[in-house]
Formats: structure tokens, C-alpha cells, sequence
């Protein structure tokens, strides 16, 4: 009796509505709208020489059948462990590993799809019949709901950057696949015919410019030495406070993001260039196409050379440094187009101690 | 020795991967990329009574102070019961209880709101400086960014229903929110302005013609007489296979939804209407705005009658049937305006039996 | 010889130039670069019992076969008198009259088309198979490249304003016309479906949702009740300062114009009021709908009454006043949506004297 | 008494209708809504040879002041010779000779505007305070209502193409023009910035991702290598059966036409290349940017070589022949922009006789 006397009422009501399955708005407002966004995903960086050296077992152990057509490694961000394949919360990184006659047969998902290629060359996709060749450095795109299939045809092993945003989809609930009737989807025209479509600046052929509504992008491989030259006479004007010298790809038919949902950009520091802080809503994942520095994410330094990768939460300070002696390009996929479909990008400026982060600790992975 | 001749090189990799936070594609392709949407979220119902026997008992318990402000009882989907406020894995529904002298303080959130009347009438929503009063039945928008306060001029207690998107922008990591520097915006112009700039079906004041992107819809309060009618007047057409007369709201400056975000619906059943089952991978929130049926979703039989709520998960089969002997209305909140903006809504008819589900259960709470 | 001493080598140059269809821009830029818009039309104001004794005239005259049809008294703009139909260098208007039991036979042109019913009721118009039927003060829209046809099922002999973009498709020189094969384009559905469709403000049926690019309106009959109505709601606000209480018909899809090329508007001027003047690059028909006023153009006094048309020329100062006892309705057609679409529209406030031109002439027929 | 017998009463009506500014629509109708576009306007062409020589007597003759700045020989179609400047209904081309050491002060206007450079080098464009130096083949923009001039820091003549929408702007009276304050608007970064900015396919600065609605492009030269290095690359795809491989200019931030309004596109056709006749509601101006061949225009054949000039009215049906033993580049400049904007673009394929027409005549100018 004395007991009842102890019971608060407003904790009772809470615990009837939890058994109602309702809630109380007065004691968890605070969780559900937040000042600021709050998440429990944190940065991290993967070293090259660890993936590339557990990729390479997997070549040696999976070499027939349909596990080998999935011999890739993705980034399991270590605070979001619970959530197979995440990264960030919206997008997922693989690294794959395709050896010479192997064959990755037509699907496809509703998850958009972007490859990056990190070393060899002799490989093939094909998406909806445009057949492409990667080399070091290229974009690839799948975009969702695309079929699309690759092949090697080369000599030596290939190596690319998977990017999915495989978070987004899952978070939405929209994930489908589905599988080609055919090994391979027929080839139409001539390969690499979509690079010979787009090779000038400013402009389109006249087949690209009826009936068309922008998706997918009709150019589906974005060379390298093409987005190389591009960074080295933007070298020419005022770099950006925060990315330096930096280019999104994008579909030429709108001027839209490459992929509809996932941004891709391409960066170049040059030697000794420190970018001023920042930070925004989309997060990123990088990956160091060449060159050594750091990234100081919420006063924590990440270090990093060719080949690593690492990610940048959601409104997450950050700033990045070159300490080598060439230019440093740093490849990134990012969730801002949605974002800015939905309305949810902000950004926000560093304004203390110049624009620099004081560095609290230097990341050990 | 012998024990290591049994490990399996490819376990022992999977863990090396796992050490270094990274994962084998090969083992969990599957997880990610679902031939169709797969979530944890199941249907639920909520019986009005219960709820709003807890909405008033809240009522006596919470008079003064902050705590008041957010007198609010909300849907837990039973099925998400680790994330706050989740009723379905993007919307939220909170019923709240205003009494009269009341004041909700300005405020803005990146989170869109709409505010359905169950009860009552004589309490005022302004947004942005835009006043209206607020009746039974109508929906009333306090679109993401736009500053909103709600007061009470009445003499009994209001009842409405809000619905945001806290769970989209919580996956999305976008949420941000801000106090208005004083208790209330101030007012520009008439009460009810907004009603009055929109009173006609197809025409918009040349105000609202220049200079507008389209966000926020000038149109804030759609009177529940107006979608009566509307529905009334449609319902001397052929009904909608699966979802009977039912209109959107819409901004009338472009023809998108009401709130770009979060769509909303109003659907008016004939008595005796059973509609034909379909899926589509939005979800939706329901409130039974008046009337008694049931609702089969993948097979179990929901029966609702004035006043509940429930909640149809992503891609699950559902049809609906009035058995009471007048129209029913349902009101209802949905993702719907996301998911074609990123371009990942599918539907898919319901082709068995001639498209109704044969009903398995039925719904005990 | 010495003639030849006379020469000017330049007037020499311009003459060979001439004769090689070339021409001298140093002559000549003023006249094809100006300052201002430079143009030969000239306001206009023609008196409706003119207008409507010929029209019964030809009622008497025209009974039978193609010309019947085709009884339709337009507005010759006397400053555009070698352009047949010009009202401005835009817009046409006719005045057609349809007597019981007539048939105007299907067809569709490119020109778009909307007409204002003045006098009568029981005539019917069908777009692409809707039918609906036409009411004083209805706005009935047959847009670019529908099909439609008109029907008189009434007793007595119907008038209404024809608005077509004429002069625009002439200069544009894309003018197409089709007959149907039959006389009649079959009705699909309930006569007046487009407005049962749309009976309610800020709600859009979800059939009109998907796979819709807006074009052409589904709406299609803009009943003058409605409008009336909007109107009246809309005194309770602040009038324009220009146009005083004004709406824009759109399509309830897109909220863009009714007409995508052809610009609807209401207006109503309180007894007493006088706006301010202003100009803009657009040109307008004006239908005086109900009441009696006047409008200054140009310095130059256009008294209407019930019935009246007249024209504003592009980039003319004009300003209204409603001399009458009670409110005056003017419906006006321009082409606004174009020099809008193609980024020519400008507009100036008239800042002198209050904003009101000094009034140097009154018009006389 | 007899002779009043005799008067039609439609005829009178018809002239009392006159006398009061309207008109019998039973008598004209014809003449406004036409079954195919009907215009006076032809085609014409005009030998490279006759223009230049003209032009460099224009430099013997206007060495000093604002006629100097003038120095531009225009076409003007004998067909619409009432209509100073017009090429054709909605286009204007002239040629402009530039002597080093000469300033065009800088100005703006609502006519968009194209420069094509035919020869030399050493002037330079400033639109905006971008500043771009011309090169032989370069496609220059100064959009309609940006600030530009030009200048020659060279020391032979320069030579360009300006092709501007005169009779466009002109039909809709909406020509505005403005001097700057000062001769030159000051240049902002450094010259052909714009270019350094866009020297990639498919990838766009950072810089030019936010706060843009893609008006006006941010490149502004489209340099000649790229465009011939486009159409080369082109070549190795099947040509485009009625203009051989041909590409679009556009502006690099949407994909739209690189001119708002005046379309922009260059073609190459193969030696011994003959296209397939069509038509389309759009007209054109030719420039042969080089080579020699021929143009079967509505049966007529004109024969065209290096710099010649010729136009294509709307809906004509013309194919084009390249009878030289390299390639022929022919640069253009139509009105399909706003013909698409406007709904009226139509187009009809030739089928007769295999795509060929007739030829019945040769143009002699």
C-alpha cells in the first residue's frame, strides 16, 4: 500500500501506453527531432594494403561458381556493425577482384550502381547493351534498374570500387533483383560507342536530344585521363575553400548527378594544400586514387595514402591536408543528390581558428 | 595439427575480414540486395478508444510547463519497438491534446508536418506568419523549415493527429530543429488569408504567380467540406480499383504533393465497396476518419471503425471493405512523394482470386 | 563625271549591298535592336452591341453548310489591318454564335484555343471525348492539338468569345489542322466528368497522379461560380495594386497555365477602385464580363461596359477604374506563358504622379 | 433601285464589318489556321565570296566611331525584305569584320546572341566580365541580357559570324536595350577561365553545382578542336540519317540548348555523303564552316561551298550532299529551342522516291 503511494502516475501512464504500443511525446521529443542530426555513425579509414591483400586470398580460395562472382570485399564500418554492408547509413563500398575469362552475369537491382577502377585493364560492363572497357581510373555506371554484366577479357587481374548506396535502399525498403534470362545482355553498336558519343565539351550528339528524360545517363564510362586534364586547368582559377580543386561527374544529357541518387566527385589537392573545414548533411565515403595526406574529421586526424579509404559521417567537421610531393586526387561517392531531392542538405562553415580544426588525436585503425 | 587441417580457409578469412571491419560479399550479397523490399516492419492497428483513454489521461496529469507542450501520444509500431516514434520505418503519427488557453511555441524543424482535426475546434496553427483555425477534418500543413506555433481560443479540448517524417529523416541523419525567438511569429495579415487566396478550383491569385518555387505550399489549411465535396462529386465517377474515390492534397502553385514529402490522402469507400488487393513499396499511416471496415494486408484482416489507426508496411498485399452502411473515410499519411523522387516506387496488382487475398487471421491488438 | 565626284562611296555600298540581299547594320541596328519594344499595334475598344448586331446578322445569313460553322465575328485590330485575325500581334478573338441543334464538326490545329461563354446555355463542348457543358461565365478550354468539337442541345442561341494564339503560331509559322474522320470525337464517360473530377480546392484525384506531363489539362471547364467565388474570398485580402482582385486559371496538375500558351485571367474591381498603372512586355484581350469602367492606355481614356472587348498593346501603360455601382468582372487572354517560357516578359511600375497617367484624350470607336 | 437588288447581303455584311474593325470569320478562316505552316518566306543563298568582298569595303569605308562598331553585313532574305535583318522569320545573321585595335563598347539586350568565328584570331569576347579570346571555328555566347563587348588585341582583320533571334524578339515586341556605364565591363579571374572550368566530358566544377538555375551557360566558348574532335570520335557511330553526324552546342549545366533560344549545331558529313529528306517546323541559318556540296531544298538544289550562307525555311523539305573529297562541316543556328518551349516543333520524314527528292531546279542567286 505504502508502495502505491511511490507510484508516479505519469510513469505509470507511460508504462500502459508502452504496453498499447504508443508513446509518450513528452519524454522522448527529444530523441525523435534533434537540434542537430545525431547518428551513431563514426569516421574510419581502411588501409589499401589490408583489403588488397585479403581481396587477393579471396581470389586464391573462391575461383568457381557463383560465390566467385561475388569475390568482393566491402567496408563494415565498425559503428555500424549491426547493419551488414554499411559504410555510411546510405552507401556501401566494395572492392572487387575479377580475374582474366571470369564472368559476372546480367542482373538487375533497384540499388544504383557506380564502379571506379582501381588497377588492370581488359575488362568489360555492359549496361542495357553498351558495351564499355575499364582502365585505371575510369567511372563506370550501372545505374539502377539497369542490366548490366561485366567480363575480362585481359590478361592480369582487375581490381574496381563497387559503390552501391545500398544503405538508402535498405532504409526505404526498396530493395529488388532480379536475374538476365541470358548470361549476357546482346551488345548493341560498337563497344566503347558511348565514350565516341560524348568526346567533346558543350556538346551532345542530335540522337541523344529527343525523347529522352535523363536516365539513365547515355554516357556510361568516364575516362580518366579526360577527368585528369579537366582538374589540371581548373588548376588554373581559385581553388574551392574546401575541396580544392574538384569536379562531380555528371550526366551530360541534364547536367544532373552522374548516378540519379549517388554523387561522385573527383578531387585534386595540390602538394601542401589544406583545405578550410566544413561540414554537411551528406556523408561521403573516399577512396585515395594517389597521393598521401590526412582528413581531420570532427578533430580527429586520418592519415592516408594511395589506394585507402575512409568515410565522413553526417555533419561531421572536416578538412583536408596534402603532405605529399604531387598533386593528391582523392575519388568520393557521396548521398547529396537525394539529400537535395528531399530537401535535407545544409552546410556549415568552420569559422574558429581560421577555418582549421585543432587536431585532438590521429586515428589508429 | 589436426585441428588446424579442419579450419576452413574461407571461415578464417571471413573472420580476418571481420577483424579488420571489412566483410565477404560472397556470404552476405544476399542481405543487401532482396529480390524484393524485406524489413522487419509488420502491420498494426491501434484502437481509438485506447488511445484516446490515454490522450485524456495525459491530459490530467501534464498541466503546466514544457512537458504540456508535447502532450502527445504516439503510434509504436510494435515491430520497430528499438526505434522512437517509428510507425512505420519513415512516418510518425502523434495524436495531441490542446487545451483551451494553450500555446505550442514557434518553432521549425527540418522534419514536415501535417496536423489532421479528430476533435474539437477553436484552436489556430500559424505558419510563418500565415493564421488559421482549425476545424474537425481539416488538414492543416506546417511545412520542414517553416517556423509554427498552435494556440487555443476554444472552450473544449482539440484533439488532431500529426504526422511527420521522423523516421526518413532520422535514416537520413537530417534532422535539425530550432526555438523561435519569441512564444509566437507574428501574423501577418487575416486569419484564415490562406482560405481565403485559394477559395476557387482552378485558380490562383496573381500574387502567387511570381517569384514562387513552389515550397511551401501558400495553401496551409484544407478544409474538411472542400475534400467532402470533392469526394462527393468524384464518387459519379468509377471508383479507383484499389483505393475507391480518392484525392491527394495537393499544392495548387504545382500540382505536387501538399507537403513535398509526406503525401496525403483521403479515400471514401460506398457502403459495401471492397476494393482490389495491390502492393507498392510505400508505406502509409491510416486514420480512420469515419466509418467501420477492414483492411487485409498480406492476408490478416484488420477491422477498423471511427477513430483508429494503422499502418501498412512497404510491399505488402492490401485491400479494403466498408461494412458499415454509409461511406467511410480514410485519411492517410504516406512516403509515396519520396520514393518517386529517387525513383524507387514500384506497384504490382494483386492477379490471384480474382484480386482479393484469402484472409488467413484476423487482427486481435 | 562630276556626278560621279558625288558618289557616296558608303550609299554606293549600301545600294550593291541591297542588290546582293545583304544589308548595312550601320544603317540600320536601331531598328532591329531597340531600346524599347517598337511595334506598330495600337490599343483598341470595340463596343459589344456592334459586336453582337452583326453576329445575330450573320446568324440570319449564315444557316446552313461549312460557312455556319464558321460564324464568328473577330476583332480586326485596325492598326494590324494587313494581318488578317490579329488582334494583337499574339492573340485573336471571335465572337461565335451556335444555335440550337448546330454542330461544329470535330477537328484539332495547333493554335491552342479556350472559350468564354457570354450568352446562353445547353451548348456542349467535347475534348479528346470529354464532353461538358457550357454556362455564362464558364472558361472552356480546347487545347493545342485536342480534338474537340461543339453541340447546341439548349433552345436558345448561344454566344461565346473564342481566345486562339494566332498571330503567335502565324509568326512562329506552325500552323496545323486536322478533321477528324467523323463528325463527332466519341464521348468517353459522364458529360461534365472533368468537373466532377475536380470539385474541390488543393485535392487532385489520384488517377490524375501518374504518367502525367501536365499536358493538356484535365480539367477543362472552369464554371463562373467557382471563379465568383474565388473572387469574392479573395476582397477579403489586399487587391493588387495593378489588377486588383485577380486569378490566374490553371491546371490543377501542374499549377501552371490553364492554357500553356494562352494566359486566363479574372479580375474584379470594386466600385470606386482605380489601380495603379504599370506596363509589361505581354499584350492582353480584354472581355468586359460584367459592370462598366475604363481604362487609361497610354494616356488615352478606353471607356467599356458590359460586353466591351479591348486590347492592350506589349509595354503600354495602362491602368483601370470601376465607375460603377457594383463590382466589375473584366476576363482578359495574353500570352504571358510564352514571353515567360522564352524569358522576354518585363514589367515597370508607373511612378509619377501616383502612379496614375494624366489622361490626355478619351477613345473614341 | 436594280443595283441595290443585286448587293449580296453577306457582302455588306462583310463590309460593314470592316468599317467597324471585324471580320468575317467565315471568309478567312483559312487564312489563320492553315492545315501545314504557310509563310512567304524561301530559301536563299549567299556566296561566301560577295559577302566578304562587301565586308572588306565596309573596313575601307567605316574606319572611326559608332559606325565602325557596326561593321556587319547582314543576310536579308529577299522573300521578307519588308523586314529589315531578317534571315528568316525568327533569325538574323551577320557578318562582322573587327580590325585590331577596335573596341565594341560593351552593351546588353534581350536578343540572345552567337558569335562563330570564320577568321583569324586575337579578338577577344568579355560576357559578364568572363573574358575569351576567338579562335577560327569557336563558338562564342553572349546570352540575351548579359553585359558583353569585344575587343581586338590582334593584328590581322578579324571575321565572325553573329547570329542573333531579331525576328523572334521582334515578333513578340519584346526588344530591350541597354549601354554599360563604362566601354568595357570589368573582366573578373582570368581570361578563358570559362574554358579551364569546362575542359572535361561529363564533369562539372564544384562551383557550379549550387544556387544556379543554368541561365546563362557558364561556358561561354565552345572551342573548335573539341567540337572536330567530337564529330570525329562521332564518325565511328551510325550517322543520323537526315544530318549525317551531327552534335548539338549546350550549355554543360542542364543539357538545354547552349543559347536559351537560338539553337546551335554543327554537322559533318562524310565525302559522298547524301542524307534522307525531312522537314520541320524550325528554320535555319547555314553557315559552311568548310567544304563544298549541295542542299536539295523543297526540289531546289543549292550549291554551297567554304563560307557560304544559305537558309531553310520552316517546313522544307531538304537533304544535304557532300560532293568534295574531305569532310563538309556545316555550323548552324535554328529556332527549335523555341519551338520545343512552345509546343509547335513538328517534324515529317520524306519517303517518297527513298528519301530523295526530285530535283527540279538549280538556285542561281
Amino acid at each position: 500500500m505504502s508502495q502505491h503511494l511511490n507510484v508516479d502516475p505519469l510513469e505509470e501512464l507511460s508504462k500502459q501506453l508502452e504496453n498499447d504500443h504508443l508513446g509518450p511525446l513528452w519524454e522522448t521529443l527529444g530523441e525523435m527531432v534533434t537540434k542537430e542530426p545525431t547518428h551513431s555513425m563514426k569516421p574510419y579509414l581502411w588501409k589499401w594494403q589490408t583489403i588488397r591483400q585479403h581481396l587477393l586470398k579471396s581470389g586464391e580460395l573462391l575461383t568457381v561458381g557463383r560465390k566467385a562472382e561475388r569475390r568482393v570485399v566491402y567496408l563494415q564500418n565498425p559503428s555500424l556493425k549491426d547493419k551488414v554492408g554499411f559504410a555510411t547509413e546510405t552507401l556501401y563500398a566494395g572492392i572487387q577482384l575479377l580475374l582474366p575469362g571470369e564472368v559476372a552475369p546480367s542482373h538487375r537491382h533497384s540499388q544504383g550502381a557506380i564502379r571506379f577502377v582501381i588497377e588492370g585493364d581488359g575488362a568489360f560492363t555492359t549496361v542495357n547493351g553498351e558495351k564499355t572497357y575499364m582502365e585505371e581510373g575510369d567511372l563506370v555506371l550501372t545505374p539502377a534498374w539497369t542490366w548490366h554484366d561485366h567480363g575480362h577479357e585481359g590478361t592480369e587481374p582487375m581490381i574496381w570500387m563497387d559503390g552501391l548506396d545500398v544503405g538508402m535502399v535498405k532504409n526505404l525498403c526498396g530493395s529488388f533483383f532480379e536475374l538476365f534470362d541470358e548470361e549476357t545482355y546482346p551488345v548493341k553498336g560498337i563497344p566503347d560507342g558511348t565514350i565516341s558519343r560524348f568526346a567533346g565539351v558543350g556538346v551532345r550528339p542530335i540522337a541523344d536530344r529527343k525523347g529522352k528524360d535523363g536516365y539513365p545517363s547515355p554516357l556510361i564510362n568516364y575516362k580518366w585521363d579526360n577527368v585528369k586534364k579537366a582538374l589540371e586547368e581548373l588548376s588554373q582559377l581559385e581553388p574551392d575553400p574546401f575541396d580544392g580543386y574538384a569536379v562531380d561527374y555528371i550526366n551530360p544529357t541534364n547536367g544532373q548527378s552522374a548516378d540519379a541518387r549517388i554523387g561522385c566527385t573527383m578531387q585534386m589537392l595540390s602538394p601542401g594544400m589544406h583545405t578550410q573545414g566544413h561540414r554537411h548533411v551528406h556523408s561521403v565515403i573516399y577512396h585515395v586514387k594517389k597521393g598521401s595526406g590526412y582528413t581531420v574529421i570532427n578533430g580527429e586526424k586520418y592519415e592516408w595514402s594511395t589506394g585507402d579509404f575512409f568515410v565522413i559521417p553526417p555533419w561531421h567537421w572536416h578538412e583536408h591536408g596534402n603532405t605529399g610531393e604531387e598533386e593528391a586526387f582523392l575519388f568520393s561517392i557521396n548521398d547529396r543528390p537525394v539529400m537535395e531531392m528531399v530537401g535535407l542538405e545544409m552546410e556549415e562553415v568552420y569559422e574558429k581558428n581560421n577555418g582549421f580544426q585543432e587536431v585532438e588525436r590521429i586515428f589508429q585503425p
